[in-house]
């Protein structure tokens, strides 16, 4: 048992549930959605990931090519040169490759549960060279000016944090790479502190250092700086291999309350919480040392990745948070917490 | 033979040339100083570095711990548990140490090429966990308001960027983490462009990725953003492994003239030379296919480490670079360059 109110009709989406965005594509996962409300509706922001049309005997995987457009490559299966041992990753004449090319797509509901695809929206596309392999894993974080994303921009030089901005979800303004590989999992807050801009984010190191969550603040929200060291991993622990933020945190009379995602070595995705004092988020007043929730359902234990739950988006109503989550990197589900004891799970 | 004119006095300092920093150590290695001009002599910033003196059968590195002093971990040669195989580097259960402790010391000449230790200036030493490994390679950019000291932050959490202000050397202006990890190299520009500063710098990827140099931009040299790719390493010649910055860029007619540094995958280290463009330094207008600098004297291929030669600071006067350099990680040199023959070489 965990603390998470998971929904009766979970898994409330499936790759099936939506169109490829071209055709001879079909849809492998629907992952970690950026969550958020707007025209009275509530809305997630997809991360969905599609390959080709799989032929018997052949690996064929998509990138963009120099010009935007998709381009398909296609190797014999019994190729020595090719290891497709992980799900996720291809690897060529020791070049990586992602299995799968990701885009964020829009759905909306009335009951957040029931999800479709509005009209009048366009999908966001990964774009120039630096987008190449897709982009994934967009948080959404809703400040008085508009909507702010902070997504992971994926190619063959860097994986980072990309940021757009957007008022209507009609037009979006691309404002650059926002922190330099390899970086991901960045959250921004939602309000001010003492008149600076926050984010969490999750640098890693090839050496000397590992998967750790950072914070770093801004005068603006797109210069970065005053980088400090928030949690590292814990031995032994469910949060052992890497670690990273989910959405934007949670203001609390007790602290910000962060939702975050912790791995082991064998890829176990569990979910557990950070809680930041008020007055200086740098500064970690509560740390769980076990986890909220864990892969326990039967989707959150079997899929394209088992054993996972991944969150980067939630609503937040009184004491509830509604929280959306990639189960098993396939299907998107829904858990509820209560603020209270949540907080409860903390003391001590 | 190279372009460059290497001094007759080479090496111009050596590990012999200073007293360690408390008794007990020894200085294995001087390195790769940051270069400027005060007070009407040519200073080095020299990176020391030193480990405790080596008992027999015994092997002994130093830390900072936590209250900020230097304790000595020491091991048997022996020791199951012990790979001690790089020079630089020791791994112990797993865990990586480094051979050896850099800090930051302050020496001046007149001829710019006798330097000696001035009386009245402290070294600079790593201070907190976030520099627990020491502080090394500080590029010093000379800004109207001062001096930008950029430089790289080791500890067992992160290689990062960290940075400091000074005006007088008397007194210094710590300003935190300037680039998360892992990143290292950042040369800063000496003068805005279009009201904005500028940095080259060099993150590194553990997947998708590799040792390149970026460039970002900021409104007060504090928080930085919009980082765009710069240069890759290219396969089969001298930059092949990893590339970084070395001192500021230096502005010609021509555009901005940067000396970086590329390595093989066998840690062969030349210098070659990238031109960017004038009003917008994310162009590269020119790129040199051959090294303008490679390891050939004999205090360049034999050393601490030795095939290296990497530089981050220099003193411009009228068309003459004089570039002070580190040799096989261990000795400090000079070498002078003609920027006029620079730009020829990157004529096709």
């Amino acid at each position: 048992m965990d603390n998470a109110i998971r929904s009766k009709s979970n898994p409330i989406m499936r790759p099936i549930d939506i169109t490829p965005s071209i055709p001879g594509m079909e849809i492998e996962c629907l992952l970690n959605p950026g969550v958020f409300q707007f025209e009275n509706k509530k809305w997630l922001l997809l991360r969905v990931a599609e390959r080709p049309v799989q032929e018997p005997g052949k690996i064929s995987f998509p990138i963009f090519n120099a010009e935007g457009f998709v381009e398909v490559l296609s190797f014999n299966e019994d190729d020595q040169d090719l290891d497709a041992s992980d799900a996720r990753i291809i690897k060529y004449k020791g070049k990586d490759y992602l299995t799968t090319l990701s885009h964020l797509r829009l759905v909306c509901s009335d009951d957040g549960e029931k999800f479709y695809e509005p009209e009048g929206y366009k999908p966001i596309i990964g774009k120039g060279i630096l987008e190449s392999f897709g982009i994934e894993d967009c948080r959404v974080a809703t400040r008085a000016d508009g909507f702010h994303l902070t997504y992971t921009m994926v190619s063959p030089y860097a994986v980072a944090v990309g940021y757009i901005f957007t008022k209507d979800w009609k037009s979006i303004e691309r404002k650059g790479m926002m922190f330099p590989p390899h970086n991901k999992d960045c959250a921004l807050f939602e309000e001010s502190i003492n008149g600076k801009y926050y984010a969490l984010h999750r640098p890693s190191s090839p050496e000397l250092g590992g998967n750790y969550i950072w914070i770093a603040e801004s005068p603006d929200g797109l210069h970065w700086g005053n980088h400090k060291l928030l949690a590292t991993t814990r031995k032994g622990m469910w949060d052992s291999a890497r670690l990273g933020a989910g959405a934007a945190p949670i203001r609390t009379e007790k602290g910000w309350l962060e939702i975050y995602h912790g791995a082991t070595e064998e890829h176990r995705y569990c979910l557990g919480l950070l809680l930041l004092d008020l007055d200086d988020p740098s500064i970690v007043v509560a740390r769980s040392n076990k986890p909220i929730m864990e892969p326990i359902a039967k989707y959150e234990q079997e899929g394209f990745f088992g054993n996972v739950v991944f969150t980067n988006g939630h609503i937040v109503d009184g004491d509830k948070v509604s929280m959306y989550y990639g189960a098993s990197d396939e299907v998107i589900c829904k858990a509820d917490f209560s603020i209270a004891e949540l907080l409860k799970t903390l003391e001590n």
